[in-house]
C-alpha cells in the first residue's frame, strides 16, 4: 500500500549563497517532486540562470542532484548530476558521476544543492552538509594541494563516512577544462562530473568542497514498496544476465576499456590528434592487457564506484605492487591520454590519469588538449614524459598551465592549431565520427557539446544493443535521437547509463527501472512514459541553449571532419546538415 | 562626355593563390564593378567562404579592396577595406585603415586582392605586386622582426615608391588581437586595419607582406569626368568649411585625441577596465596636450595619413627631440592604452602605440586586453613599465604573449577575469554604453562585433552632426541604424569616414560624393540610392554571420553593463533587448 506523503520528511532543496555565505533548506517545489538528477539540474538552471549570463559571474548557479532512486537499494543507481552554464560550451551543461556522495543526498532526502552568488573575496570555502543545515569552512589550508592528499585529509577530519565534492587547482586558475570531483569507495578522488568546465564554476564561487555527513539520514521516501521491490527484482536479473552487464561480462571482466581493441577495429579509435581511425599498438593499452595488469600489481578488480552497483566495471589502477593507487582507467582517459596522444603506455597513462584526478581535470578534455598541443609543438606525440611535464605546468599555474587548463579550443587557438576536435567548445569522445557516424550525430546535435553518453550510438552500431546498425551508414537521426531522449531519462533516476546496455535489449529490465520510479515517487508510470520524460529534459535543455545564441549552424561537426578523411576506410563524416537537423525535427 | 568602358584596361582582381603559390589576375565580373571597399570585400566573402570555416585554414580567403574612387583626386579617399571571416568574432569582418597603399591598388585597376589557400610548409612569403602581375618571395629574413625595422629595409630593398601591407610578430603567433598594416607617407608602420584579427589570417596563410609597384599604373578611370570634377568641388568645400573637418578645426588642429577631454567631460570615458567612466587625470592625455608636446618635440602635426586628404587629422608623434617616431597616436589608442589602463603619460603610451605598431597588433583590443590582465594581476593598474613588459612577451611568443596576442575575451579566460568588455569576441572602444547609449546600440548590432565606426553615434550624442540626441537617452535604435547604413556606403567609397562629419550637416557634400561616383562610374546616382546601397551591403553581412550561426542573441552587451552602474552618472545602460531588436528589424 503507498504511503501517505505527508507522514514523513519531505524532500529539500539546499540553497547556498556564496556571496552572503549563508545556507538553507527550501521544501522541494511540489512540481519538482517527479524530477531527479539531469532532470532537476537543467530544470533549475533553465529556470533561475539567465542565458546570456557570464559562467563564472554571480548569476550562474551550480546545481548537484542525486537521481530519483539514489540511495535506494536499486542496483547500479549511485549517479549524480551536476548542472550550470558551462564556461566551456557556454550552454547549459549537465555531466554526472557515480559516488556514495550522491547516495548520502538521497537518503537526506536532499533533492538538491544549489550553489549560487559569488565570494567577492579571494578565500575559498569548505561547505559541510549535515541533517540540519549547513556550515562554512575556510578552505585555505587545502588550496595549491593534489586533490589525492587532499581527500584524504579531509577524511581524517571529517570522518570516514563522509561524501566529498571539490575542485583542485586546475579549477583555482577558472580552468574550463576543469571537472568536479567526488570519492570512490576508497575516498580517491577519482569519479568526475568532468565534462564542460563545471570544476571552473565551482571554484569562481568561492566553493572548493562539499563534506556530506549523512549522520541521521531518514533514508530515501519510498511511497510503493511492492512495486520498488520487484522493479528491483526485474531490472537485477536484467543486468545479471546481459552479455554486456552480467558478472563475468565484457564491462565487469575488463572493464569499459574493453572497447579499446574493438574500436580499433572498427577503424574508429582516433590516433595523434585526430589524424588516423586505428593504429596495431592500440593493443598494449587494451581492456584485457589492463586486466591482467592489475591482477599482477595487486590493484583491484573489479570494483564498484559506488555501493550497490550490480555491472562493477571499475577498478583501482596502480603502480606495480599496489602502489600509488589511482583508481579507475577508463576507456575514454585511456584513449585521450593515451592513442589520442600517441603514447601506447600504461603506466605513462595511469599517471597523467592519476594528474588529471589530483589537479581536477576533466580526462577526455585533458587527452584531447594534451593532443592538440603536440600537434602545436608543445612536446613530440608519443613523448609521456613532455606530456607530464606539460601537466605540471597547470599544477605550477603558469602561463602555459592557464593555456592548457582552459581546453582544447583554447590550446587550438594559442598554438595556431586547426585541426581542433570540439563542438560547441568542447573536445570529442573516443569514437571517430568519420568511421562510426551515429556517435558524430550525437557529438553533433546533444545540447552538451561533443559527449558520447549523451546518446551512444556506440552500442547500437558497434556492440549490437538495442538492434543493429551499419557503422557507416550516414542515416542515423533516428537512432542518436531516440538513445538522446533514453538517455535524458536516465541521467534523471539516478541509474547509471550502462544499465542501458541491458534494458534496451531485455523489456523486463526497462519496465523494472519504471517500476522502482512508482516505487519512489508512488506513481503510476509504464514504460510509454519515459520517451516523453526523456524528450522534456531536452527540450529545457535546448531552450535555454537557443535563448543563449545557439541555432542549428551550432549542430554540426568542425570542417576538417568533413574534409579530410581518415584511414582506414578513407571516409569523412558525410552526414548531411539536413540529417543532422532531422535530430530536433527543424 | 562619358567615356566608352571598353577603351581602356578594366578593373581586375588578383587572386592569390597560396597552396600552390599562384598569382593570377582576373576581370572584375560585371555585376561586382560598382562595389568598392566593404561592398566589394564582404559580396567576396560572403559569396566564396564557407561561414563555418576555420578562419585559420585553408578555406577563409582575405580580401583587400581599395574604394571606388580611391587613387583620383577626390579628397581624404585614400581608404582601403580588408575583409576575412574574422577569428576574433567568428563571423564577417571589414576592417579599414588610409594609407597610399590603396591608391596604388587604385590606379594599377586592382579592385582586389584575394589572397586563399594556405601555404603547407613553415615558409612566409612577400607578394610582390606590380602591373603585370605577381611574384612570391621568400620572407624568412623578415621574420621575428619589429615592423619600424622590416618596413625601412623593405622600402630599401623595393624602392620608396612602393606601397606595404604586412603582419607582424603577433600575427606570426596567429594572435587574434593581430591587425593588417599598411604604410604612411613617412613609410612608417602606423596605419592599420586593425580590429578582428585580419592580422592571423594573412599569416595563416603563409603571407607576410605584400609590395605594391604601381609603375605604368593608368590611374582609375573615371567615366564622367564632369559629374567627378563637380563631386571634387562640391566635398572639398564641405570637408574645407565643416567645423569639425575644416583646416584649424577640432580634428586638424588636435587630430582625433581632440575626443579626450570631450568624452571624459560626458562620463563616457572608461577609466582601469570600464570600471568608471571620467577620471580628471585624462587631461593629461588630451589631445590639446599632445599637439603641444608635438610642437615642441619636433614631430608633425597636422599631417595626413594618405595623399590628397583635406582634413589632415594624422600626426607624427616622436620621443623628445624628434627621436623613434611612432605615427599618428589616434584618440582611441590613447584612451585604450591610456585611461583604460589608469595610464595618463603620453611617453608611455606613445611607447605602448609604437609596441603595438611594432608587433602588428590593434591598439584597442591591445589596451582593452592589458586593462584586463591588470584586473586579473599580471601588473597593476597605471604599471607603464608593467604595460611595456607585457608587450615584450609578445615579442618574444612566450606562453603569456600568447594568451595576450588573443585578444581581451582570451586574457579574461586565462586569468578567471569576468568583466570583459566584448562583444562578438571583439573589445569595445573608448566609450562607455552607459554613458553614451547611442554608440552601445552600435556596439551591439553591427555584425562587426564592438566597433565604434560601424555607426558613430557620438557624432550626434556628443558633438551635435547630423542633429542632435541625449547620450543618455535609451531611444537609439533609427540613430544607430540610419549611421550604420550610411557608413556601410561610405565604407565602400574609399572616403574616409570623417567626411561624415561634413555631409551629414551639408547636403552639397553629399551630393559631392554621390556625383565623384557618378563620375568615376558612370552612373546616374542619387543621394536617394544611398541607404539602399549601404543597407544592402550590412545585409550580406547578417547573412553571412546568421549562417555562421549568430543570432539577436549575440546583438548584446556583456552582462556587466546592464547590471553594474558606472561613475559618474551611476548608470548601466538600460537600452532593452527589444530595442536593440528594432535596429534590423526583428
Amino acid at each position: 500500500m503507498p504511503k501517505n506523503r505527508g507522514e514523513i520528511m519531505s524532500k529539500r532543496i539546499l540553497r547556498v549563497d556564496m556571496t552572503k555565505l549563508e545556507a538553507k533548506f527550501e521544501d522541494l517545489p511540489a512540481d519538482f517532486v517527479a524530477l531527479g538528477g539531469r532532470a532537476l539540474t537543467s530544470t533549475i538552471v533553465a529556470k533561475e540562470v539567465d542565458p546570456l549570463c557570464h559562467p563564472l559571474g554571480p548569476n550562474n548557479k551550480l546545481v548537484f542532484a542525486p537521481g530519483l532512486v539514489t540511495g535506494t537499494k536499486a542496483p547500479t543507481s549511485g549517479r549524480i548530476s551536476v548542472g550550470a552554464k558551462s564556461p566551456l560550451t557556454g550552454g547549459i551543461k549537465e555531466a554526472n558521476a557515480g559516488t556514495n556522495f550522491s547516495q548520502k543526498l538521497g537518503r537526506m532526502r536532499i533533492a538538491a544543492i544549489v550553489v549560487e552568488g559569488k565570494h567577492t573575496g579571494n578565500d575559498y570555502y569548505l561547505l559541510k552538509v549535515t541533517m540540519d543545515g549547513a556550515e562554512f569552512v575556510n578552505a585555505a589550508k587545502w588550496l595549491n594541494k593534489g586533490l589525492y592528499e587532499v581527500y584524504k585529509d579531509l577524511f581524517k577530519e571529517f570522518g570516514n563516512k563522509v561524501g566529498i565534492s571539490g575542485v583542485g587547482i586546475a579549477s583555482e586558475i577558472m580552468g574550463a577544462a576543469s571537472g568536479i570531483c567526488f570519492n570512490d569507495p576508497e575516498g580517491l578522488p577519482s569519479r568526475y562530473a568532468g565534462r564542460g568546465g563545471l570544476g571552473a564554476v565551482m571554484a569562481s564561487k568561492g566553493l572548493k568542497f562539499i563534506v556530506v555527513d549523512e549522520t541521521g539520514a531518514p533514508g530515501v521516501e519510498i511511497l510503493n514498496q511492492e512495486a520498488f521491490d520487484m522493479g528491483v527484482r526485474k531490472l537485477t536479473n536484467a543486468l545479471t544476465t546481459h552479455d554486456v552487464t552480467k558478472p563475468g561480462g565484457a564491462l565487469n571482466s575488463f572493464g569499459t576499456a574493453v572497447l579499446v581493441n574493438i574500436i580499433n577495429e572498427a577503424g574508429g579509435l582516433p590516433q595523434r590528434n585526430f589524424s588516423s581511425g586505428q593504429d596495431d599498438r592500440s593493443e598494449k593499452v587494451s581492456g584485457e592487457v589492463k586486466a591482467d595488469e592489475i591482477k599482477k600489481r595487486g590493484g583491484q578488480r573489479p570494483h564498484f564506484c559506488s555501493p550497490g552497483c550490480v555491472i562493477q566495471c571499475s577498478e583501482v589502477w596502480t603502480k606495480p605492487g599496489g602502489k600509488d593507487p589511482v583508481g579507475v582507467l577508463e576507456y575514454e582517459s585511456v584513449w585521450a591520454l593515451g592513442p589520442n596522444c600517441s603514447i601506447y603506455d600504461l603506466d605513462i597513462i595511469g599517471e597523467l590519469n592519476r594528474k588529471c584526478n589530483d589537479l581536477g581535470l576533466d580526462t577526455i578534455e585533458t587527452g584531447d588538449l594534451l593532443a592538440v598541443a603536440m600537434e602545436g609543438g608543445l612536446t613530440e606525440f608519443g613523448n609521456g614524459k613532455g606530456a607530464l611535464k606539460l601537466m605540471d605546468e597547470i599544477k605550477n599555474k603558469t602561463p602555459t598551465g592557464r593555456i592548457l587548463a582552459n581546453g582544447t579550443a583554447y590550446v587550438g587557438k594559442a598554438f595556431g592549431v586547426t585541426r581542433v576536435p570540439v563542438v560547441k567548445g568542447q573536445s570529442l569522445p573516443a569514437y571517430d565520427p568519420r568511421a562510426i557516424k551515429g556517435i558524430g550525430v550525437t557529438y553533433a546535435t546533444t545540447p552538451m557539446g561533443a559527449d558520447h553518453t549523451a546518446g551512444y550510438a556506440i552500442a547500437t552500431e558497434i556492440m549490437g544493443v538495442g538492434g543493429t546498425a551499419d557503422p557507416r551508414d550516414t542515416k542515423k537521426a533516428d537512432l542518436s535521437r531516440n538513445l538522446q531522449i533514453a538517455t535524458a531519462a536516465v541521467d534523471a533516476t539516478g541509474y547509471c547509463l550502462f544499465i542501458a546496455f541491458a534494458i534496451l535489449d531485455i523489456p523486463e529490465g526497462l519496465e523494472g527501472v519504471v517500476d522502482t520510479l512508482n516505487g519512489v515517487l508512488g506513481t503510476s508510470l509504464t514504460v510509454d512514459d519515459v520517451p516523453g520524460y526523456g524528450k522534456s529534459i531536452i527540450d529545457t535543455e535546448r531552450a535555454f541553449n537557443k535563448a543563449a545564441g545557439f541555432t542549428e549552424k551550432h549542430d554540426r561537426l568542425p570542417e576538417f571532419f568533413l574534409k579530410e578523411p581518415i584511414a582506414p576506410h578513407n571516409d569523412v563524416f558525410g552526414v548531411t546538415d539536413e540529417e543532422l537537423d532531422r535530430v530536433w525535427g527543424e
